[in-house]
Formats: C-alpha cells, sequence, structure tokens
C-alpha cells in the first residue's frame, strides 16, 4: 500500500559507471605541444624516443685518471705502475689522462682509476690497483640507447621523466589536452561565496570542490554558474556546457522530490538523456548518469560530501580515462579500525576516517556524520574506507584499507 | 701510504639535516591573501574560524513533511494520523509543509517525515509514522559551531577544505608566500636543452628537475641559469639568488675532483658557509650543506639521481618547514622484495623499486642501476626503500617500506 515515491531500484557503482561507458564512444583528446617546463603533470601523448644515446660518449663515472686497462696488468700496492700523464684527446699505450665525473673518456682509454687508487707525482701517476676493460666508465648509451623509447606515450609526467625527457636535448613535447569539464550548481536556494545570503539561502561551494578536483587530476574545470530551479534555465546551462566542455558536472536537484528539474532537463536536452538514476552506494545514492551528444553528464547531489563521492566513483575514472590513463588509485594505507562501523547493507558505504600512527602501526578512526551534508567531517578525516554492499559493517579492530585523500601527516617520520 | 683525497668524514643524513637546522633561524614566510580558487595545495596562514554557524539555520535533510514531532503521537500505518498542509513560514499545531532537502524548517517544525512515510491527499498528509524532535533535521551549526575554527592555519587545503571554507560564506583567505628556491646548475661541460652540444657537453636537465620538484611542494624556483666552473661566475650567482629567494640549490662541482668550486665560490661569499661536506648516503654521497646570510645552500651532486636523492633529502624537509609544516612523508606502501639486493655498510642507501601487484600483494622490483647518472631508473621505478647504514642489504622476500613517488598503477582496481 505504500506509495513509493523513493527509487525503484538502484544500480551498483559497476553496474552504473560500466553503464555509461557503454553509451560513450571515447574520442583521443586532441594533442598539443608544450615546453617541457610547463609538461609537468600532463600526460605525454606520443613516445619520446632517444634520437641520439644517452650518454651520447664514453663518460668518466669517477673523479680520476683515464687509462687502458691493459697498462694496469699486474699493478698493486708493492708494485705500483707508473703511467705517465697525458692532455691530448687521444691516449698511447701507457698514458693516462686525469677526468672528472662526467667527463668524457679520451680516445684509446677504456677504463678510470679512482684518484684514491692512484699517486699523483709531476707528470706520472702511481697505480696501485688493476682496473678491468669498462670500470668506472659510463657506457655510451647505457642509461638509454639510441632508438629506444625513454618515455612512453600515456605517462603523467612526474619531474624524472622531464629530467630524462630533457637530458636527451628534447625541449618540447605533445601532450593531451586537458579534458575540459563544466560545472553547474543548481538550485533556488544557492548563493555565490562573498555575496550576502537571503533567508534560507545558502552559499555554493561545490563548484569550487569539484573545480578543485578536478584540476587535481589535470583536467581543466568551466564554471557555468549556478541555475535556478527551472528546466529552461538548466537546459540552456547544460547545452552550452555541452559544446564547451568534454564533459558535464552538476549539483543538486537529483533526488525525487519537487525542485529535481536536472534529469528533466536533461532529458529535453537530447538522446539517450538518462541512464541510470539512483546509485546503490551511500553517501550520494540520488547520482544520475547521462549522455547526450556522446558526452556525459554525472548529474550530483547537491549535499557536498555525496557530490565529492559521487565524483571520486563516476567522474574521476571518467576523467582518468580520456586522459588515456588506465587508472590512477589513490594512495592506500593498511590500518585497523579503532570502532565498530555499521552501514546499510546492500549499499556500498564509503566511511570517512581519520589515519593516524600509533607504535608504528596505523589506525583507522572512523569520523561521526549524521548526513551526507557534514562537509567538516571531510576536513577532519584524511581518508576513507569503502563497505561493500553485502556487509552490514565493519568490526573493531578489522583490517581495512584506507583511499587516502589528504596528507598522512606521521610526525618526526623523515627519511 | 693512501693519499686520501676522497671525503675525510661523512655525517648520517640525520646529522647533516639537523647540522643545518641548527645553523638556519626559520623566520616566518610572508602571508599573502587570494582568493580561494587559486588557494588550492596553499598553506592557509590564520585560522578559520566560523562567524556564522553552518548550517545558518535549521534544514530538512530529506524530502517529505516538516511538522511538530508531537502531531504525529500515536501514527501508524494501521491508524495514521492526518495533518494539514500549509504553506506558511509558520507552522501552527496539526499543520504540516513539504519541505526538501536543504530547504529551510518552518518556524514551529522540530522534525521532518519522510516522503516514504505518508500519503499525499489534496490539502492533508496522511502520517504512518511516529517522528521524535530533531529527525531528519540537520540543526543549526551541527557542521560547524559559530566560533568553531573550521581550517586551522598550517594546513595545506585540499578541495574539502576549500569547500568548507567555502560553505562559511569565506572568498578569500590569508596564505604563506611560496618559498622561493633559486637553482643554479654548474659545469663547462653543460648545454642548454635545445641547442646543439658541443664535442664532450650534455644537455642540462637538473635545473628542470629541481624546480618541478619544488613546484610539487609549492615552492616557487627561480632559474640562476648555468655558470661554467668558475668561482667567480659561481659566486655571483649564488650571491644573486641568496638576494631573490629563501634557498638556494646548486647542482655540479661537488666531489673532490678539480672543477669543485662551488663548496669554495660559497665560502667566499660569506659566514658560516659550507657545514657539511660529504653524507653518508647513497647516490648523493658528496652533497654538500651550507648557510650564508642565514640562508640554506644546498649543493648538490651533478649526476640526475643524486641531484634528486639530495634534494630528497635535504631540500624537500627543509621546503615543508618553511611552508609550516611539520612533514608530508611521501605515500609508502608495504611490499615484498623480489630479490636481494646488497648495498655498502655505513651508507644509507636508496635502492629505486618498481612496485607492483600480483595476487593481491605488493611486490618491489629493485631496479639495477651501476651509476647515480642513470636517470632512466628514475623511469622505470616508481619509488624507493631505504637501506639504513646498519646493514649491508635487503634479502629476497623482506617486507619492506616503499616511498611512492610515481604513481601505483594497480590495473582494474577501482573502488
Amino acid at each position: 500500500m505504500v506509495r513509493l515515491r523513493g527509487f525503484q531500484k538502484l544500480a551498483s557503482t559497476e553496474e552504473a559507471l560500466q553503464t555509461l561507458l557503454n553509451s560513450l564512444k571515447f574520442e583521443r583528446l586532441k594533442t598539443v605541444k608544450v615546453p617541457l617546463p610547463v609538461a609537468l603533470n600532463r600526460v605525454l601523448a606520443k613516445d619520446i624516443v632517444a634520437e641520439e644515446p644517452l650518454p651520447r660518449f664514453d663518460r668518466s663515472a669517477v673523479d680520476g685518471y683515464a687509462v687502458k686497462a691493459s697498462d694496469t696488468l699486474g699493478a698493486s700496492q708493492f708494485k705500483p705502475k707508473t703511467i705517465k700523464l697525458t692532455t691530448a684527446d687521444r691516449l698511447m699505450e701507457g698514458e693516462a689522462k686525469e677526468v672528472w665525473t662526467g667527463s668524457p673518456l679520451p680516445e684509446g682509454a677504456d677504463a678510470v682509476i679512482m684518484l684514491e687508487n692512484v699517486k699523483r707525482l709531476n707528470n706520472t701517476v702511481e697505480v696501485w690497483t688493476v682496473v678491468t676493460p669498462g670500470e668506472n666508465v659510463s657506457k655510451m648509451g647505457e642509461d638509454v640507447a639510441k632508438g629506444e623509447t625513454a618515455v612512453k606515450a600515456g605517462t603523467r609526467m612526474k619531474p624524472h621523466h622531464l629530467g630524462l625527457i630533457a637530458s636527451l636535448g628534447v625541449a618540447e613535447v605533445n601532450v593531451f589536452e586537458k579534458p575540459k569539464v563544466a560545472i553547474l550548481a543548481t538550485g533556488n536556494e544557492l548563493v555565490e561565496v562573498g555575496q550576502k545570503p537571503g533567508k534560507g539561502q545558502i552559499f555554493e561551494a561545490n563548484r569550487l570542490v569539484l573545480a578543485s578536483l578536478c584540476r587535481e587530476l589535470g583536467a581543466e574545470p568551466l564554471d557555468l554558474g549556478i541555475a535556478k530551479d527551472n528546466v529552461e534555465e538548466i537546459s540552456a546551462k547544460i547545452r552550452l556546457g555541452l559544446e564547451k566542455a568534454d564533459m558535464v558536472l552538476t549539483t543538486g536537484g537529483t533526488s525525487v522530490g519537487a525542485p529535481d528539474m536536472v534529469p528533466a532537463a536533461v532529458n529535453s536536452i537530447g538522446k539517450p538523456g538518462v541512464i541510470v538514476h539512483g546509485v546503490a552506494m551511500r553517501p550520494a545514492m540520488p547520482t544520475a548518469l547521462a549522455v547526450v551528444d556522446n558526452k556525459p553528464i554525472i548529474i550530483l547531489s547537491g549535499n557536498p560530501v555525496a557530490a565529492i563521492f559521487g565524483f571520486e566513483v563516476f567522474a574521476r575514472p571518467l576523467i582518468l580515462k580520456m586522459l588515456g590513463l588506465a587508472y590512477e588509485p589513490r594512495p592506500v594505507v593498511t590500518a585497523k579500525l579503532t570502532r565498530r562501523v555499521s552501514t546499510a547493507l546492500g549499499r556500498k558505504t564509503f566511511v570517512r576516517v581519520r589515519v593516524f600512527k600509533r607504535d608504528g602501526e596505523f589506525f583507522a578512526e572512523p569520523i561521526s556524520a549524521r548526513g551526507s551534508g557534514i562537509i567538516s567531517t571531510m576536513v577532519k578525516a584524511n581518508g576513507y574506507v569503502v563497505v561493500p554492499e553485502n556487509r552490514e559493517g565493519l568490526e573493531e579492530s578489522e583490517t581495512v584499507q584506507v583511499y587516502l585523500f589528504d596528507t598522512l601527516k606521521v610526525d618526526g617520520e623523515n627519511v
């Protein structure tokens, strides 16, 4: 007899994401050539192949004397061998040349004796050890051979990638353009931060959070502003977003109440429209997923924490996929739960926790929150634990995997 | 009889860092007010205290009907209670008002009945459940109370911090200025990336790597260019760096060979000059630490990998300290070593490893490298393991902590 006004059926997070992926034909992002210094964290679009070997010539790996290894045969502390010093670029038999770390080896030399193993006299050195051919030499191409792929397309470039590319003399690289993500907040109750709120109004904070999450992933947020709860206004802004961006995110208006106009607005724009509405997760249950013009629209809850977890589960993998990255998991730490947590069966639950270290062991303390609107819980936490749908909670002292969304501060820990 | 030209005594990494810290009087960085959207990853300089409670009024936490809880007493599915609907901002006894998630509660209401638990008729609702005062209500100030500190000074701001601050209506925040780090490369053999190298010349890549590492930490790199192996030129550039920046990094010219002019140049500039030369670590043994004008100068090796680890051990903690952050450890993963590693007793050794997951378990594969000049090993690796001074290596299958400097890619892993 109960008239169900809630969601009739909830998709699992996996079903929901897969449904969305199946409804999209991914096109590769355009590529753009950028100078190396601004390529940090960008995704390489084209293999970097070494046109020259690295190093480009045999180099000394130490400070010392370049020699022909055969000239040191039989040398020892008891019976040093004397070798003549030269400054020429080419060694003759019985000659040595002073070299520093990184110096090119003179022609004819095949090894370097370390400073510590010789006594320098005026025009000669007394050699106390035998060296073998190649000893203390960085061979041409030993770091990267000519024609070898140094950094593969699809790599998100960290400082050491840029270093290797620069070492090859490459000054510009092809990277994927940043995926553009248009972000719209909806709701009559919203007012811009910095303005004066009227009665019943709240500050709109979700666009900033979502834009920041996009930036962290290397996407470029576009701001569609705030729309009133009005199907025409919402449709117009989403249409603009579809025109300008690769993906649209909206917040607000996704539960089953009367001002829930975003799904209606999306369906009015094009096909297939909303393909998932309601996900078996907590928070972010009312998330809806849509596709129009082969572009994904992720319709997030207006509750700030629900919007964050909806982004985490749907927008994050989509953005990474657009960038051509298989998946970049957040850093994970294994910890012991400090107390029991109850969750609802049939919902994948994201429990915010604070991870800390005590006596060399990691612990995860669940952060209590009654509602998904409590954004201060995100600030008290530094990670989350996922409780699967088939469990009703986690036990005290249970070992859990914590996905970190903030720095794990461990005082006094240093390397 | 051996004439020691190497380092007479090596400081441990801890001694070396502590010597440097003891020689510096840390002054707080200046603060600057920035708009919230550009504050991502900046360090908050002043507590954010809530001037208004969050939420600023009692709000409905669900879609449903605001009521006086007392009016629902005795209601059940078998004996529903009928309550009159109103649209007024103030509830009288026996009245209910439709509300959506986030709506302000009308005056006089103290609870919300979820949509699922009523039957709506024309001007009334049939109520099937009892609600208690406060049920389904987000109380004023339950997220952040008026006067409460929402985000503490010294926090590096992540998306959720910005979200909480925006929710409080704060549009601008005080952050610490970025510490400025001047970076100089030295060496006659160096040529700029993009130029044509002459015989025996190599591309200068260290400045870019160090600048990128600075950016990742939220510091601002200043480029001092390349100096020839010439004490006057090096001194002049370091002097400029000391004038413009909070810290100076140099690379090259730090081992004990003849072109080792950076320590000499630094000592010619001011007191106390070089206070540590040679650290019991591998790579980066020839690192030197200096102080002039109460500013740190970190004299790094010219070998790219040694420069990176010298930065990791000395520049990284210094930059974080300047930013007022206790310490931000890199993400750590516990893994099993795939094979034995030999290291030198008396040296803290940084072993590059590639972490991967197999059958749910993490493994760390040591990446072989003969020299610290092999930057391609950094690209093959995604983390490092620290072998302490008192060990000669690590055993196969030993459990190790890996510090990650790149993404840990785990295919198909998703939440």
